[in-house]
Order: structure tokens, then C-alpha cells, then sequence
């Protein structure tokens, strides 16, 4: 049935397996992507909702560097929000609330629309392995088809076991079959698997729901949006709405704690530990006697509500009985109720940067089977899968992102270097350059090396030179022009800040605190630029972050350039620690396992000393 | 978790546990959906298309009633074609392609706007009853919802099982799992059940399809469209395509005919013979050297495309290696092979016209679990069960429909009569009285009824007595017009017909066979009548139908009326027949056993001579 061998297969049509897909595809590789339902392909499982802190700015690098998932999010947005404006722009993130079916419904024709990519719905139950090479998969039907590469997406699916109160059903998403047979083969080859946890609110019926005790929650007055390229922005948007648990609700909870799979020994494995239950919640901080309920409408048009905060696996009569005492929840009505989830993931110590296993050649993974957790972390683990995928297929260079590159590079060298034993999730603490990696200049960053790669088109970079170009214009317009004292001063007088004697340049006055762009807009000068030179709000806020944050960022990139001499230092391929006798033993087991390209690398494992690195850098002759 | 009890609990959200839900809803019935996912309601299981020959009667007669499938199909068409158009009235029949995701986002939209209708996303595993008389379903978490009725539409889900060669998996459709439970229950109560068959074709990738080889099938001209309100009517339509197989093709598929399940006897249940696979076709038709396959689009802007004709459950490699024989199929891509399903059902014998089980009071069964096969079956018997709960729990009496009044008469009345082996489907030639039975007056036929159990709509009634005053104006007006020679004859000269050589009446010459609409509507008079009194399509079409069949029409009814005089001969509940020596021992216990309500309803059932009906005739005193 498929006599053709395809370049790439992509098992799993979730955001990982969806991004894999339209990477390859794009970069011109044959690529098949399998999934269990053809109807599923780009589902949101968990919330109605893309971005957030540190995941809005993944999306961002996404979409620079010529992945889907920000255009998805925009064109099917019913609400956005740039979080944390009130921080440095190191801090902004992005997040939108979408229409959940209207996000797969876009999903699947923008991969109908992706030339090279084809689809095939059925179970895939195996690898096709020739020697160490993956050169196929197996579906349950018994079909092989060819790859010259595999990228597993497998989500919550692989041997997923769902559990309610002391209910158990196999299953890999309330009301979806469990996939089995890949965890078996990959164990028996050598692979060391592991089970990980996560859980789901209820959905609700919003017409049972009292808003007027809630406090709505609604978007920005000004929305921005996700991608670079010219996707629509929100005209209307939906509110959300705020409630908080209470003592009462708290007891009702722990009414149920003995027939918690979480607390009576049922549920091994360990979840998110930043998307905890909400029964995690009240026993994890006993002392709080409130937490807050975001309640967020699943579309346009749809009643059906998601229950964000108060996710769940207590008995469903618990679940109503306490849901029940929420404020504005007291008549609701269950679509279904809560449930939590265990699935297999490979521990990522297992994969090279380029996600490619290092057991098996040309076998990639990519989303919750390497224990993360996040559409955001899932879908920009699926495009780098595929753009290696295809890279390595055509003998290229593989395309790997710096910690001081992107947000993904930071999210794959955490994985693959210091693996993970619970579901992984982005903050900007985990990154070390967090005011280089800001949503605003993903684009700057990563839009050329996505166009270098052949994934990003020529129009992306375009625009993106365009918003360089025009913001160093502006910038440099700031350090020439002088301001107008009669100008400037009443803008000063009106922030309570310290008046000025004698004219200067813009640039100098613009970098104190108060002053944002919106301020040196009503000076004629600026004004009259922005108007002759048709800048749109993408360059003003470029501009204003390179004027008042310059500092910042100038220390941070020298810093990053410090720490890359040790990147540089590289190790060689099947480096023999044992010789190194100096070496503790920590260090020594630590660095065969994980084998990493660079004494930067190495310096990041857990257990491996300063003074491990020290004979290391020895050794290698520095 | 349910406290309150439902009045109507539907299980299942197919075509027919929607259309039941809305029904019982929209009368005013708290009503609740329970199917296994919330985001399959409303979906085609099979073909993206609604209508055809009497099953566009059946749609209409639903939306007549006040039921949604005809809404549905119009806000979700992407071509609409009259079939048989050349035939005489009672032939005319709607049908339509649907955009399949469209389909299903109208009914759950549909039903999230209907008042009083709930939803729970869970598997129903059996019914809650208290000595002969269900009180409500229990579900597989074992939670128990209590309701004053129940209707079971459980599709192909009950213990389904997919057939693809020799592969067998549980399941109620690709990619989704079987239903358990509820069988076993109703067995072990005393229900008879059985094992239906029914099987899809593979879907393919239209990308990889090349229509050059293939025959367009546009849309109509002029398309109408199924609702009587003022839903859309299409702009734009998407041609089908028809190709045919080969003796190549079926050469190719006999290889596979040692691996059919078909054939090698692992299905042992029966099909519907209107619908037949295609290994079915040339195994019953070995003389036919070509069947045709229509390609019909899965929708507006998918490339999925369904292959009508071409319905199998031969191995996949089998499917693959003949399709690819067929004319524009030569590069295809499978999306998903096709199958075949086996899945229980009850025979309808042991249900009452109100479709309320015999032994169980209040449990309504609607759909493929009653052995019929097709979307507007399913609805429409939905529509009943709905309707008939709601009035039966409000102590009502019960909306049964006539054999000459509506198709979906006929169906139920041969269902609970005759019962079937194979899976029932309608065909003109069911109805004996069809030439009432028309799509163009479903309206007249059916509204006032529906209007009078308090389910159509104010709006729906005044629109239909409109268009029967417009229409019967219109009439008289033909009646008593008298036309011009010098108009009419030159229209005769153009048809080859015999010149009239003094004026008579409209009505005359109208009446002759080549005579339509469109003739009369060159004649001064009538354009100036129909622009006067604003007559829409609808009314021209009804006008000429009552014009040019009034004799058919007329005689038709006279018959019904006769046959009705059988049917008002009511036989007493629980009327014991083994007191009737006389009867045949056959004809005894198929009475005994279908329990008819009336002498009509005896006279149908197979077995029951018309000796037999003269014994019962007597008997009862005429």
C-alpha cells in the first residue's frame, strides 16, 4: 500500500507531531505524518490556550524561525494578552485563548496546504529498525512503510491509562484509544522508559454558570498578536472570568482524598509540578484557604467552558460536589469530568541536540514522550525534530539553537543534558539569557538562520530586515536628534521626574524609567518621523526596548560571548571518561551516559563539579 | 453528580440522538446527551451527504416537523442536485454534499442553542429500571443519571468490531472504541438481539487523484435546498467526480477474495443489500464488467475525498493495489483504508410506532440499534422517539404517523411490522401511497402536526399556510384564467404539440405533459400574476405539481382513504389470538408476537393471509 519509501514519518498528530510535518514538508522532504484519527490532528488537550510566560516567546521563536503554530494561534485567537507589560520586555509573553476547534480545523488545512506532506490514519505499533538505523514504521494493520527517518510524537497515547476517583481506563485522551506496542519494542532495543503523569480540569456548561459573581478577565485593549507575517488581528474578544476555591471547597476536596489515585498509592508517576491539581494544591499548601479559578470559554460560539486551575482526578461526585461551592459555580453542569493521565516518556538523557536518539540513528522524538509538558515546549520540540530529521537525511548540517539563541535551545539542552524525572515546562528562569530571548526579537534572532536552513520563506526575512532596518534607523534618529527643552520639560513635569536644564539627545532622555514611546510620540520631531517613515507599532516597540533597555542588553551579550568560549571547547565524539582517573565518579558515570558535544555542555549535568571540568578542560588542552 | 432528574435521556449523538434530543428538547423536555465523545456529535459516519431517492423525502419530512437535519444540511452543502427530476413529482428527491466538519459544527452548535438540552461526555454501560420500566442509564464510572424516559441510539457501537482482511479490531468507528454493556443488560432482561453488518470505503488523498480522467457532477443550475425556513441557499457548489472499475479492478480484487471476511465466513451477519462493498458487487453481478465510483469532496477546502462505490473490507493491500487500477486513481493515497462493522442491534418487532420498547416502558430505541441503515433513517426515527418520550412522559397522546402520510411512516410502521434481517433502507417503492408522499408538500403533510405537539414553530406554520394559500390561489387562478391563442400556440408549434384552435381555460393546456412552468410563464397573464402576488419557487412548484398531477394525486387519495378504513379497525391491548382457532398456527403466533394495533397493521405482517384477516375481522364484529 505504500510502495514509496517517505523521507521522514511522523507518528502523532498533536502539536509536536503536527510541527514535525510541516517543517520537513517545508524543507522539501517527502514526510507522512500518521496519526490514530485523522479528526484529531492539531487538538488542544488540555486548555483552550497558546502561550503564557516563557511559552509565548517559544511560540514567537516558532514562528520566526518558519513553523505554524503562531499563525494557527492567531487566525483562531478569540482572546490575547501580553503578559507582564509592567516588567522589563525580557518578561513580556504573549498568550491568547483560542477556538478549540477552530485551532485543529487550521491545523489541518495548513498542513492539507503544505506540499510533501501526506496523511494516514491507523495505529503505528512499531518501529521498522534495520541494524541501528529506524528505517520504517509498523502500523497495526500489520503495513510497513520506509523512512529514511522516524520522528515519535506520541504524546499521553503511549500505553495511556486515565484515571477517575479509583477508576482506571485505558485510553490516550477521555474518549480516545491508548496506543501500544512502540514502548514494548523501544524498551527491548535498549531504550530506558520511564511513566509520566498529567492531568485535566472538568468542562462545564457555561450556561449553568453564574458570571456576575466572577470577575471578568478580558483582553488587551490594544491586542497584538503571535506571528511575524501578516495574520489578522483581533478585532472583538472574549472575556474570560475569575473565581477562587474556598475553605468550604477545600474540605469538600479532602473528602475525597482516600479515594484519590494521586494519594492512595494508585498514581506512581509524578506530574507538573506548575500545573499541579487542584487536591495537589490545598495539600501542598495547606495554609492557603483560596486559589484562583480562570474560567475560559473553548470558542466563538461554543457553551462549553474550560475549569483552568481546578484540574483534577478525584472522584467525579467529588469533583461536582466541591466545583459546586465555587462562586458562580453553584448550579453547574459537568460536560465531563476531570481525570489524570499516565503515559510512557523516554528520559531525554537519551537524545543528541538535534533530538535524534542516540541509540537508534535517524529516530527522533519530540513532545511529552521526552517528558515535557506544554503544547509550546511540544510544538517547537517538533519542528526542531523535523528540520533535523530532514537536514540529516540530506546529509546537512544539523541545526542546533544556543542556550543565548532561543528559548528552544535553552528547553532541548535542559532535556538532552540534564533529563528530566517530571513533566518539564519553560519559565524564563531556566533561561540564562533571558533578556536576549524576548519575545519581540524572535524574529531578529532566528528568522535568517530559519531562512538559512530552507524553512523560513523569503518574505519572513524580508519583513524581518525591513523591522531591522527601520528600527536602527530610528534608534540612531534618537542618539542624533536633540529634543526641545519647551517639548520635553511638561512630559517631565507631568511623570514627576527631575526637569531638564539644557537640551540633549533623545536617546539620553527617553532611557529614563518613566518615559515610554507613547511619550516621545507627542514630540513633533519623533512624530513627524514615524509619520514619513510609516512605522508601525513592531519598530516602536523594537525601537523603545533597544533605547531603554541597551544596557542590559549589551552586559548580557557579553556574558553570553564569555560563556561561549566554553561551547567552543569541544569534546570528542565517544570521548573515553574512564581513562580521565581524576575525574569523580559521579562525574565519570554522568559524562558516558549523557556524552556531551562541549565542556559547556558538560558543566550544565548535574554532578559534574567545576573541578571535573577543570581536568576536562586540561585534558583537552586549554 | 445528577441530582435532578432528566425527563428524556438520549444516549448516543448521532443523527439520531441529535435529532431525538432537540425533538424531546424543543418540546420541552430537560433533556441530556450522553455520548462517548463530545466533540463527535453530529458526525457522518459514512458519505458526506445527506438526501437521495425518499431519503430527501424523509429529511424534509423531518424539517416539516420541525426537526433540524434539514437546517443542518443547508448551512453545511456544497452541492445540492434534485434528483430524478425528469420522472413524475413523487420521484423528486433532494440530496446533498455536505462539508463533513461543517456537518457536525452546525448540530452541536444546533444543539448548544436548543433550551433545555444537556450534555455528558461518558460511555452509557446500561440502563437503570425498575420492574418493567426504565429509570435512567448508568454510566461506566458508575455514576446512575435518572430520567422519566431513555433512548438508546447506540449506532454501530454496541460491542462494534472492525473488519479490515483478516484483521479484527473492537471498535464503533475507525479510531474510536466499542460501546459494552448495554446489550448484555437488555439480553438478559429478555431482549432478542442480533449482529448487523455495514462497511465504508477507503478515503484518499484528492491531491493524488487526477479528475481529468474522471466525468464532473456539478450541483444543480439552480440549487434548492431541504429546510422550508429561510436557510441559505448555495452560490458556489463543488463538482463530484464518477470514474468506474474495471475488469482489472475486479480481477485485482478476486485475488483477495481467500483474505475477505465477507467470504471466508469471520462476518457472519448481514449487510444492507442497497449498499453492497464492492467485493460484494462483482461476487453478486460477475456479468457487469464495470460498477461506477462517485469521488465526492469531504467539504469546502479538505482534500479528503470519499470514494463512493468503492465500500470494502478486503485486506488494505487488496484496496490499494485495485484502486489504483481505476481511471484517475493511479497515484492515489489512502487517508485510511476502508471496513467493515459488525454491531448489535434489536429487532424492531419488539417495539411499539411510538419506537418505546414492548418489554421496558419509556425506553425508546432510534437508529441502526433498531437494524436500518442511513443517515435520514436514523434521524427521523430519532425525531419519533424524541418526540414520543416527551409525550408520553407528560401523559400525551402519541404522535404516530400514517403510512400515507409521511415516508417516515412507512419506515417505522415496517420496522415494528415486518421487522428486517438486513439493515433496512427506504426506497420509493416502499410506500404505497408515494405519489402523496412527496418532498414538494412534506410541509403541508406534516407541519400543522408538528405544529400541534408543540414542536414546529409559529413561523414554520404561518410560512407553510402561506404557500398553500399562494399556491391554491394560483390554482383557481389557472382554473379560471383563460389563455390566448395567440401566445399559447407558439409555444405548442416549439414543443411539437397539437395547436389549440380556441381559448380555453390555463388549466387545460397546463395540463398537457411538455407543458411547465417556465412555458406558462411566458404568457403575459400568469408573469403578471406571479411578479403581482410575489410568488417565490416554492409556490411555482407546488402550483404546477397540483395542476399537472391532480388526477394521480386525487385517485391516490382515494385509495388511502379506503385502506384507511382497515386501519381505524382497532384491536384491543393484549388481545388474546390463541382463542381464535381458526387462525393458522403461523399466523397466531406472529401476532401474538408483533401485537398489531390495528387490522391494517396485521394485514402487513408476512404470514398473516388474508383468511387470517377475515377471522379477525369477524370476530371483532365487522
Amino acid at each position: 500500500m505504500f510502495d514509496k519509501e517517505y523521507d521522514v514519518i511522523v507518528v502523532g498528530g498533536g502539536h509536536a507531531g503536527a510541527e514535525a510535518t510541516a517543517a520537513a514538508a517545508n524543507m522539501g522532504s517527502s514526510t507522512l505524518l500518521v496519526t490514530m484519527n485523522l479528526q484529531t490532528i492539531g487538538q488542544m488537550s488540555c486548555n483552550p490556550a497558546m502561550g503564557g510566560i516563557a511559552k509565548g516567546q517559544i511560540v514567537r521563536e516558532i514562528d520566526a524561525l518558519g513553523g505554524y503554530s503562531g499563525i494557527i494561534t492567531d487566525k483562531s485567537a478569540i482572546q490575547f494578552k501580553m503578559l507582564n507589560k509592567s516588567k522589563g520586555p525580557a518578561m513580556w509573553s504573549p498568550r491568547a485563548q483560542n477556538d478549540r476547534m477552530r485551532f485543529a480545523e487550521e491545523w489541518r488545512m495548513a498542513l492539507e496546504n503544505t506540499p510533501n506532506a501526506d496523511f494516514y490514519q491507523e495505529m503505528v505499533s512499531g518501529l521498522l529498525v534495520n541494524g541501528n538505523k529506524v528505517v520504517g514504521v509498523k502500523t497495526s494493520l500489520g503495513i510497513e512503510i520506509r523512512a529514511r527517518a522516524v520522528v515519535l510524537t506520541n504524546g499521553t497515547f503511549l500505553n495511556g491509562l486515565i484515571h477517575i476517583g479509583d477508576k482506571q481506563f485505558g485510553g490516550g485522551r477521555a474518549g480516545e484509544k491508548a496506543a501500544t506496542g512502540i514502548t514494548e519494542q523501544l524498551v527491548d532495543i535498549g531504550f530506558e522508559s520511564g511513566r509520566m503523569k498529567t492531568g485535566t480540569p472538568p468542562r462545564v456548561d457555561g450556561r449553568s454558570l453564574d458570571y456576575a459573581k466572577m470577575t471578568p478577565q478580558p483582553g488587551d485593549d490594544n491586542p497584538e498578536k503571535f506571528s511575524y507575517l501578516p495574520t489578522p488581528i483581533l478585532k472583538v474578544q472574549r472575556d474570560c472570568h475569575m473565581t477562587r476555591t474556598s475553605q468550604l471547597v477545600h474540605d469538600l476536596l479532602r473528602e475525597g482524598f482516600d479515594r484519590s489515585p494521586m494519594f492512595n498509592g494508585r498514581i506512581k508517576s509524578i506530574g507538573p509540578r506548575y500545573c499541579p491539581s487542584i487536591e495537589d494544591k490545598i495539600n501542598r499548601f495547606a495554609d492557603k484557604d483560596s486559589h484562583q479559578i480562570f474560567v475560559e470559554p473553548e470558542g466563538w460560539n461554543t457553551v462549553e467552558v474550560y475549569v483552568n486551575g481546578f484540574s483534577t482526578s478525584l472522584p467525579e461526585d467529588v469533583q461536582y460536589k466541591a466545583l459546586k461551592s465555587v462562586a458562580g459555580f453553584e448550579n453547574v453542569k459537568f460536560f465531563r469530568p476531570g481525570y489524570a493521565i499516565e503515559y510512557d516518556y523516554f528520559p531525554p538523557t537519551q537524545l543528541k541536540h538535534t533530538l535524534e536518539t542516540k541509540l537508534i540513528d535517524n529516530l527522533y522524538f519530540a513532545g511529552q514522550i521526552n517528558g515535557t509538558t506544554g503544547y509550546e515546549e511540544a510544538a517547537s520540540q517538533g519542528l526542531m525534530a523535523g528540520i533535523n530529521a530532514h537536514l540529516k537525511i540530506n546529509e546537512k548540517e544539523s541545526f542546533i539553537l544556543k542556550r543565548d539563541e532561543a528559548y528552544i535551545g535553552v528547553l532541548i539542552d535542559d532535556l538532552i543534558t540534564k533529563g528530566t524525572e517530571e513533566p518539564y515546562r519553560m519559565f524564563t528562569s531556566r533561561a540564562e539569557y533571558r533578556t536576549l530571548l524576548r519575545q519581540d526579537n524572535a524574529d531578529l534572532r532566528l528568522t535568517p538562520k530559519g531562512y538559512e536552513i530552507g524553512l523560513a520563506k523569503e518574505e519572513r526575512l524580508k519583513r524581518m530586515e525591513e523591522k531591522q532596518q527601520k528600527s536602527e534607523d530610528f534608534v540612531s534618529f534618537f542618539r542624533k536628534t536633540s529634543f526641545k527643552l519647551e517639548e520635553v520639560n511638561p512630559i517631565l513635569m507631568s511623570l514627576d521626574s527631575a526637569l531638564v536644564n539644557q537640551s540633549d539627545k533623545l536617546f539620553k532622555v527617553f532611557s529614563r524609567p518613566k518615559l515610554t514611546m507613547d511619550h516621545m510620540l507627542q514630540l513633533e520631531d519623533v512624530s513627524t518621523y514615524v509619520n514619513d517613515h510609516n512605522l508601525d507599532s513592531e519598530v516602536l516597540e523594537q525601537t523603545e526596548i533597544q533605547v531603554k533597555y541597551s544596557g542590559y542588553i549589551e552586559k548580557e551579550k557579553t556574558n553570553a560571548d564569555k560563556l561561549q568560549r566554553l561551547e567552543n571547547v569541544r569534546i570528542p565524539d565517544n570521548f573515553d571518561y574512564s581513562k580521565l582517573k581524576s575525574l569523580s565518579f559521579e562525574a565519570r558515570e554522568k559524562l558516558k551516559s549523557i556524552q556531551p558535544v562541549t565542556i559547556s555542555q558538560a558543566s550544565r549535568i548535574s554532578g559534574v563539579s567545576p573541578a571535573d571540568i577543570s581536568v576536562l578542560l586540561v585534558y583537552l588542552g586549554r
